[in-house]
């Protein structure tokens, strides 16, 4: 198995580069500027770093970014925040990065229209702190909601825990600005709520991972802040025996707002690193959060619903207590970065498949003899399996590849699918043919070309 | 002001396709099936009926009739239960109508996973009652929802009432079959909820309105039927007044599940035809619901935004009382075709400027002469001002004609869009390079040039 990078994406060469970049404003070749910007945080170390980064500031740094590379034929890498998880902004040499992580102003918030205009730069987190001083708040929130950023979500068309109720970014993105492949700017979609004037391309851009343009504004859509929420932490014996308490929520006709599960190893990583005890009280952890004026009422329906599976279920007393069992599921991702090298999986299953997804990695840990940590958003079918290597080894090369290879075979054969909410970037492109089928990865490629003619738009990542 | 019509659209002689469709065990050339297949619920009249008809009862029976299309260069125009509201499906000589009403079964419900498969021509009620004894609902609900197909409302990305809080069809559609302009049969989206590999084609074929592919099959999201629901009846002085209430709800951050509007005119022709007594309350009424566990308080919350406003406010005392209300808003157009021609606008405007448009629709029928009635699904910003002219009046040239682009540059001044859920169709289509601007739809058309070269599915529509 070999990555699809490197020599089969498009490149130019390091003198073109460097020359038509001289008359960029923003544009350096500084070495350690090149190397910050050449991976995310997939693990995924490109062979050698890109020729130069841009630092836009403005529309028109990454127009004039875009029109150099379309007039001298050089790759451009989107760039956001670099939290990515399967290598969608890595660069090579001969590529340029166009970082847009400066563009972070927050440029308008209507609270009446409940609509926030961003620049991509913008942290997830940062959106949220600013609007909720007018009682709303940005749906999509995925763990990285600290350091990524709006951008990188817009890419991935990313998730989070409240999408279990709100939707993933899709639902929440109405219009966008967008630098189209010869530096034209496009709008698309609007500030109604509601609209079906041609094609749908912003949800076409969302979740393109940069390969059809680069994003320089969103107009958000805000939602109510609930008027209250109610929480609760649920031990189980193992993780299987969570996944059927979590599908006999779905199958009780519930909508939590928050469904999120751990299994044992990861509950053991938290509480190291964090110095709690949930691995005491169970192999296995559900947090349940319920929202809305009967929050207290439907969270009572969750606990009925969990009972006859639970060794435990414990309710958050107050509004610290949630937050802190919130940040438990939130850290669970740096705490496994402590014990070493981690890799991101991202499958998604039919949601009463849960268990035997669970049981499926298991079998797959058992069998690669990798380490294999989970948590998922339960409430979706989404997971993400946490392949952890020794800091020495490679998690894109060996039994870490091999192993996230088996998991979408897994997911495949549960009907599922190869990324929930992460992105196909360079490590899942390999499976993206047999995923989606000829058919439709032609009409993807045609859409490619209609766009990007000359590929020079993130080439080698997504399709 | 012409509409891009006939003309214009690609055609094949009579001659051609009456050949060319012999070979179809499916299609007729009978008089009586040809008008009946020549236009749809907007009361626009094509010159000349389409040539034929194919009556498909499978899915090999549209990829025959595309195969035929293609090899002889014959437009195709794909209709389901023909309840379109802007001459989306209307088809002329030259054309040949591929009919997929008779597709008509529920394949599959999973009551576990809460999706539902179906071809295109189940009726969107249809769908709704066979999942209603699983504590199911399909969220997506146009007034129209006892006649309307499921490929109808996907192919105009249609709303309804209860998509102020559940979204529109494209929320509740998760995958489709889809046969392709050359006759291949493609698959987008999935069976998760959540799923991010590749490009979002099922979104992109959503809303359409037949012009990328014919939709063969379609995997529903189905919603768990909220545990209560409660509902009430506002009435206010004037139009203008329940516009403002309908923003104060907007404004004190809570989420109904319905919210309509309908302004005296209308309240008058209901009561006519319904023999009820709404008109002698106000001069316009709003139609609230809540859902959920907390359903009670909740409306409680909207009766203290509204009751500033309001002049009289009636909370339903149970099932039938709410039902009632329902049904007076859901049977505004029907008691609006008693009156005359009706002409069906869709404008939406930013929520909070509901009042203006109003006004503004007031301000246009003064200037026209047109008498326009107005109902609005007010959470969502979405108006349906309705012309009604006399039975002889024509509603696609003349004043009628005129007061529709009124509408659409009201909407436009306003920050909103020609079309909130009906789609373009053939009726609107001179004011969409207006508000998507040729950088758009130079890229809409790129794409549809990618999916339909020879233009053969529905042409002359949409973009």
């Amino acid at each position: 198995m070999t990555v699809h990078a490197g020599p089969s994406a498009p490149a130019a060469t390091t003198e073109t580069v460097t020359t038509a970049f001289a008359a960029h404003p923003r544009a350096t070749t500084d070495p350690a500027a090149r190397a910050a910007a050449a991976t995310d945080r997939s693990g995924y170390e490109p062979p050698t770093p890109p020729d130069a980064v841009v630092h836009a500031e403005s529309v028109d740094d990454v127009v004039q970014a875009v029109r150099l590379a379309h007039e001298h034929g050089i790759p451009l890498v989107p760039r956001g925040a670099g939290t990515g998880l399967a290598a969608g902004s890595s660069a090579h040499r001969g590529q340029v990065v166009v970082d847009v992580s400066r563009m972070n102003r927050i440029l308008q918030i209507d609270p009446v229209e409940m609509i926030a205009v961003v620049e991509p730069g913008v942290l997830n987190a940062e959106v949220n702190a600013a609007v909720r001083e007018h009682g709303l708040f940005y749906a999509p929130d995925p763990a990285s909601t600290a350091i990524c950023s709006i951008g990188g979500n817009i890419a991935t068309n990313a998730g989070g825990m409240w999408c279990a109720k709100y939707g993933v970014t899709r639902e929440s993105v109405l219009g966008l600005r967008v630098v189209l492949a010869d530096g034209t700017v496009l709008t698309t979609g609007r500030r109604t709520i509601k609209g079906v004037t041609g094609y749908d391309l912003n949800a076409l851009f969302i979740g393109s991972e940069g390969t059809l343009g680069i994003v320089v504004e969103a107009t958000l859509r805000l939602r109510p802040r609930p008027v209250r929420t109610e929480t609760l932490a649920a031990y189980f014996d193992d993780v299987e025996t969570a996944g059927r308490a979590a599908s006999a929520i779905t199958a009780a006709r519930i909508q939590p707002s928050i469904l999120e599960l751990m299994d044992g190893p990861t509950l053991e990583a938290v509480d190291r690193a964090g110095g709690t005890r949930h691995r005491e009280l169970g192999g296995a952890f559900l947090l349940a959060q319920t929202d809305g004026y009967g929050a207290h009422l439907e969270l009572d329906a969750i606990t009925t619903a969990i009972t006859p599976f639970a060794s435990h279920v414990h309710r958050a007393a107050d509004d610290a207590e949630a937050a802190a069992l919130v940040t438990a599921r939130r850290d669970a991702i740096p705490a496994l970065e402590q014990l070493g090298r981690v890799s991101i999986g991202d499958i998604a299953v039919p949601r009463n498949r849960l268990a035997d997804a669970f049981a499926g990695l298991e079998e797959i840990a058992a069998r690669t003899g990798v380490r294999i940590f989970s948590v998922a958003h339960a409430a979706d079918g989404n997971l993400h399996p946490m392949i952890v290597v020794e800091p020495d080894e490679s998690i894109t090369e060996g039994p870490a590849k091999a192993a996230l290879g088996e998991m979408f075979h897994l997911a495949q054969r549960l009907g599922g699918t190869l990324t929930g909410e992460h992105g196909v970037g360079l490590l899942k492109r390999q499976w993206v043919g047999e995923e989606l089928g000829e058919t439709s990865l032609a009409l993807q490629r045609a859409i490619k070309s209609a766009f990007d003619p000359a590929d020079i738009l993130n080439p080698g990542k997504a399709i």
